[in-house]
């Protein structure tokens, strides 16, 4: 006999389809929120369609936003000069919390996988050249991540950017700033003998 | 300058607060349910207030259900002479999904644990007392967990239990089926050994 009860294995089922999420956390999840006060549901709840419903995508960058335009590409005082190509908007919040850069950002929304079907008509790759032709932009930072797709999608990029003669970077590789030489892989740390500086 | 969205992270928070779900974790949940189509974000935030709505605990055993008395306590083929003691609604499932137990089960929400501020008078331990007083009991299985406060319960209720002169028994320790003689720990393969029966 199984232990059925519609309201909660529906409740477990709508938990496993989050990434990275079995069926048996999914369950414990549930029964979590199930213990918790009336009120915790109803916030829950209310929060999963308030976001879905006033978030959507910056008409110029991609990026999440509540308005037209995100806060990036209004802010009056960013470089409008210096773009940084991202895969998604996730990677927007971690340049931020670096402090450290003042530029625009451009959201791909993936990257080209012909594995999982995902092309270049996928990405928000066209938007990028057009926001290119149309602004002065001096310098492309490629910021896509160090994976096999995420290096074919910057290659791809740079090449269609060529006729547009705007310096097209990437980001360093190297060692990671607290990581432990011993534990490094050995294209990493040839990438960082590679890009050495001087001191 | 920080990524503010009010609505995303009001989403991010509601995530954190579930067991095991870190910020990072927690973030990566909300921009998924943000990338899913909108019918994923109705269903999951509607099966939350659902079964928080229509799920309560049976007034005999405590089990999670949608009428009064669960499932279990209603089926009439049940054996209404045995008791499995457990701590949590989970721990029900459990022993459902084995498809060899059939009689009824009590929850006790939870086990005493004077760390945590648990006490007696938190768990549904006199409804046990008042269920054996008023039924014709022949075995209470104490079914804990086999932890600290999981044993210093089982003791606990076996002792207020004697007047009632009803069989208490607990569940047998040993190895676990599939296991590793390797890796099993001193006590479990002590407990074993004690415990081992002829073949």
């Amino acid at each position: 006999m199984r232990y059925k009860l519609e309201p909660l294995e529906n409740l477990v089922d709508q938990f496993e389809r989050l990434p990275g999420i079995g069926r048996k956390t999914a369950q414990r999840l549930a029964f979590f929120v199930l213990n918790e006060k009336n009120k915790y549901a109803e916030n829950f709840s209310k929060a999963i369609i308030d976001a879905k419903k006033t978030i959507r995508k910056c008409i110029k960058c991609q990026n999440l936003t509540d308005k037209e335009i995100c806060f990036i590409c209004e802010d009056e005082k960013r470089d409008k000069t210096v773009i940084c190509v991202v895969e998604d908007a996730k990677d927007v919040s971690a340049f931020e919390r670096t402090g450290e850069y003042n530029g625009l950002y451009h959201i791909l929304n993936g990257l080209i996988s012909p594995m999982n079907g995902v092309g270049v008509e996928e990405l928000s790759i066209k938007d990028l050249l057009i926001r290119v032709s149309e602004m002065d932009i001096k310098e492309i930072i490629m910021a896509t991540n160090p994976t096999i797709e995420g290096e074919a999608t910057s290659m791809y990029i740079s090449r269609i950017l060529k006729p547009f003669e705007v310096k097209v970077t990437r980001l360093a590789y190297g060692i990671p700033v607290g990581g432990n030489l011993e534990f490094a892989d050995e294209v990493t740390l040839f990438k960082a003998l590679e890009g050495r500086s001087i001191i």
